[in-house]
């Protein structure tokens, strides 16, 4: 099945735009379709041995999302606390997630023991089985994006709190937390590389030829 | 920036028709420009606190090649004698990677301490870097299958094989070895499916709602 030009052009304007949203969640629902799709994306994802290790819980209760906010909050104030003051000072400004605003959010977890202990590609790499996981967060994260809907990914959370508020076994293993949900509009640049937290590498500055040190700046 | 149906279209195309290749590798190079363009997908994908843990080696060389494949023919074996005779047997008869039949690799690592100890968003899961880097395979494999490019992960060799013959520091990680190249056809189906390894899950096992124990299939 050939791709054309025009769908390539189309699937890297989406590469392109996708955002980590946080502060630009409008609250309208995502219709059931549309969330059917964006996770049949997810679905199709890469996986080791065909295993296949995630899965997604949807978060819409009230209740359930203030139990995510208030891990947030306790695990955002643990973090600030690792800055050097100047740097704490800048970090406490930056609007780091969307846990409310947003109507909806995606726990994706991925279960390590799934299909028993040996598993084809996951011999030599155990770790293969999370990074399935996540190459279907990717998956979803673009696919939400063509349906002009925003995903926030929030790391500073820790993952019993999350646990704890979905239930969820003590055997699987949290990947992320996502917020999801429309968006006023999706920001030209990362928020972090705006508001000068960190500034974007020369893509050459990434690329090696054969060997680590031959470098492409150095060609 | 707005995504219309069409472009929507597109990029689940993509997304259904990506492939993990090993069998269906042509000989044929890919032009520069390509590569750049896939590349610069890659180096857009969401990272943790802006960090862009990420670098690409491009494998050319013939010898470097035979070295990553010499590698693999080690784990291979290794591999094989962990499943039960059976299996071993099946396991033994696919077809696992296609280092040599395709005219390049891209190795992708995580520079684990790139900007410093402390990354925001990574305070409390420290595998976000790793994360992030597998998020950048994951827009690199989607960017390709939309140049009509096939993408093989190749997970079936040991880190410290890959490290000598690219000439890695000690201190980077290992996410992937991909093999790069144009293709005969992309099979319909992922081969371990086709063969029956392992069957596709239903969708509706993989979601849940508000909590684990609340399941799609409940409902």
């Amino acid at each position: 099945m050939n791709i054309n030009q025009t769908e390539r052009d189309a699937v890297y304007k989406t590469i392109f735009s996708r955002r980590d949203v946080r502060a630009e969640f409008k609250s309208d629902p995502i219709p059931d379709d549309v969330l059917g799709r964006i996770l049949k994306a997810a679905h199709h994802a890469p996986s080791v041995g065909f295993m296949q290790p995630w899965d997604f819980i949807v978060v819409k209760n009230q209740q359930t999302k203030e139990k995510i906010k208030h891990g947030f909050e306790l695990a955002h104030a643990q973090s600030a606390a690792m800055f050097t003051d100047d740097k704490s000072q800048s970090y406490k400004k930056l609007k780091l997630e969307g846990i409310l605003e947003s109507p909806m959010g995606i726990c994706v977890t991925c279960d390590r023991s799934r299909n028993g202990p040996i598993i084809l590609g996951r011999t030599i790499k155990p770790e293969m089985d999370l990074y399935s996981t996540v190459c279907a967060i990717q998956n979803l994260w673009l696919a939400a994006r063509a349906e002009n809907i925003g995903i926030g990914w929030v790391s500073i959370v820790h993952d019993d709190v999350i646990k704890e508020a979905l239930q969820i076994p003590d055997d699987i293993n949290i990947v992320a937390y996502l917020c999801v949900g429309y968006v006023s509009h999706f920001n030209d640049q990362p928020d972090l590389e705006k508001h000068g937290w960190l500034a974007r590498r020369p893509l050459e500055s990434a690329i090696h030829f054969d060997s680590w040190n031959n470098h492409s700046d150095n060609k």
